[in-house]
């Protein structure tokens, strides 16, 4: 990405200001898009809160939408949640979505969705990502029958965690210890992990007594 | 709610067009509420969708507010749902969740909330109705140590499940048979239902061994 004004045919060592900018302005946009709808969020916003031009802003990311794309991919990045041992990738995952509120200033690219989800091609950043970068190379990891589908639904939980700690406010999810919610999450998303039927019988062949 | 223009202290049956016009109205709506964000919708469109005067709807709802709540509350009521034998009520959650996007013209209210869930008084409206007419009587009839827990992480599963295919679309939930994917939830569901414990090992007794 940008040349920064290297001298063609160079192979120059990017001066550390720049990453250090483009932190910055990564930062910045987290935090636009934590507080309003993607619509409501201008590049010079994010230029005025990182401290630099909007042209640079532009010569980084491209677009508004290069920049939300930026914003977003490094929190659907699932390398990190994989890293370990397969046992607790469960537990990992599950403490991972109900502790990740206590970082202060944590950007959440859910929010960012559904603030924006009535906006297309937002969406479809988000939708690209998330697939990309979290339920496609989960699939690949865990392997096995139903590899892909079971890989969804930990994402569907764990989203679904989310939507109902961050947007519901459910009492029962926000008040309270966390570890006794991880413990009821964390055997529910190994299930998926390990690929094991979780109930003793299958729901096919349940009879409704009453 | 509205008099309808009953002659005061007597008591009368509505006549049925009142019924059928405040119907009317609630399907006008929740196809409105379908398409556009809280804010893109009019009183008047949603009048002029369902044939009727923009003041009639007033009359019927009060504000555009309480038009929403109507809207939204049909869609969040457990009773349907706990309605049949206690074993398989994770089956009946699954397969609604996974299957209510068949039903033609279906009004998602998940999706009314993503779209407009920037607006702080439709978040509201909406977590009041998950809150109030799901969670809470799930969590009563559930009973048991950690109800509402067990109740709050039902509909976490299920809120994410409607968020991964209707929002994220991702493709392992929404290509392929539905059945599958209902014995894959319904065993996860029915577990808080009964308020098993899942796995064989509790998550803090695992033992990394990579």
């Amino acid at each position: 990405m940008g040349q920064d004004g290297d001298a063609p045919g160079r192979v120059t060592r990017r001066p550390r200001n720049a990453e250090a900018t483009r932190a910055a302005i990564l930062a910045a946009a987290r935090a636009c898009f934590t507080r309003e709808s993607y619509e409501q969020v201008g590049v010079r916003d994010v230029a005025a809160a990182a401290g630099v031009d909007a042209a640079l802003v532009m010569r980084y990311f491209g677009s508004k939408d290069g920049l939300f794309a930026a914003a977003i991919g490094q929190d659907f990045n699932v390398d990190d949640l994989i890293a370990g041992d397969r046992a607790s990738l469960g537990e990992r995952l599950a403490r991972y979505m109900l502790r990740k509120g206590e970082v202060q200033g944590a950007f959440d690219p859910l929010l960012a969705l559904l603030r924006s989800s009535a906006d297309e091609r937002v969406a479809a950043v988000v939708r690209d990502a998330a697939c990309e970068r979290f339920i496609q190379p989960l699939a690949l990891w865990l392997g096995g029958d139903q590899a892909p589908q079971r890989a969804g639904l930990i994402a569907a939980y764990m989203l679904g965690l989310a939507v109902t700690r961050d947007v519901i406010r459910a009492g029962p999810l926000i008040t309270g210890e966390i570890e006794p919610l991880v413990a009821l999450v964390a055997p529910v998303l190994q299930s998926y992990v390990d690929g094991e039927t979780i109930a003793p019988i299958a729901p096919t062949q349940l009879v409704a007594p009453v």
